[in-house]
């Protein structure tokens, strides 16, 4: 059971984006702008970080779901996905992603774990700036989602199936639908109310 | 020296919004949320939280940032702030705010380090559902924080006046004035190029 009232049966973190839907909109924004808008890095390879920290962290339901959401840019290769998670340096990906894992990794223990050599590594397989930014804050947003979605011990379904058929629609159209469909249903309630 | 190229004398997580500035804005407006809007956690208590939390997470930028922050709620008692950061439980605070400062304490080290009876704590305190939930969040957040500041090796200044002065600034006008400030200094880079 959650350690505040949730709405029933909203699992994760939808639970606290209807409960509180003003951080829900901020932090579905920044789901949107780092995950599914227009990036050098894939949709596939984001995704792939996010559920990374996710496993590292042991938050079931965010590595469950991003990792759905990967599998999905993938054309289904959960085998992929599940090998990514585990273990990146044993994994059949390119060496620039493998880098920036690495680094995702290192932002997981601690920010200061990260060292010039990490970097470079990156570089040196092509990473930019840019993406080497936009790992490093991928990682450590999900070590804030993370820690949102076990602190207060959301309700965490533990079937496969229901991710996959969430992840179809987040991937193709982003981060924004639930925080507009939770908006509705507050404005609906407001004016059923008056 | 900073892992990627950023705007020299910007210290802390101001030199990376200013490198990404779509990210910084969500970022800002998270930040103005949780520690700057109404809510009946004072401001000083919501900043202790970020400050205790970046104090465990050893992350100098946010602790003497936040800190000082703080500190200007609190009439400019750092001594104060210093206990609370480093030792909540001995502090001289309110039972309540011990209570969500062990919450967030828990919450630094992972989301299922929380626990019921943490909760139920907070709770025979007086503290409300939704004032549980925004200290999760904001401890989370700042895992996020002080990962995106160090994981990038940012500037980080170490005379402590530097970070009173800002300080005011921010405790009185909030956390969305460098945004502005950062997207109107893009917008005449551009007309100058143009």
């Amino acid at each position: 059971m959650a350690h505040i009232k949730l709405k029933d049966g909203w699992p994760g973190i939808r639970g606290l984006f209807a409960f509180r839907s003003d951080t829900g909109e901020i932090l579905s924004q920044l789901a949107q702008v780092l995950l599914h808008d227009p990036n050098t890095l894939y949709r596939a390879e984001r995704e792939l970080i996010a559920t990374h920290v996710s496993f590292l962290n042991d938050c079931h339901y965010c590595q469950a779901s991003h990792g759905a959401i990967a599998a999905h840019h993938l054309y289904g290769d959960e085998e992929l996905v599940d090998s990514v998670k585990r273990d990146p340096d044993s994994a059949n990906i390119n060496p620039k992603l493998r880098a920036l894992l690495n680094v995702a990794g290192k932002v997981q223990d601690s920010g200061k774990s990260v060292l010039s050599e990490d970097v470079e590594a990156a570089r040196r397989e092509g990473a930019t700036d840019r993406e080497i930014h936009d790992t490093v804050l991928i990682a450590a947003a999900f070590c804030m989602y993370n820690r949102y979605v076990d602190g207060l011990a959301t309700f965490t379904p533990l079937d496969q199936e229901s991710y996959r058929e969430r992840a179809a629609g987040v991937a193709q159209n982003g981060y924004l639908r639930l925080p507009r469909m939770i908006a509705e249903a507050e404005a609906s309630a407001v004016s059923v109310q008056s």
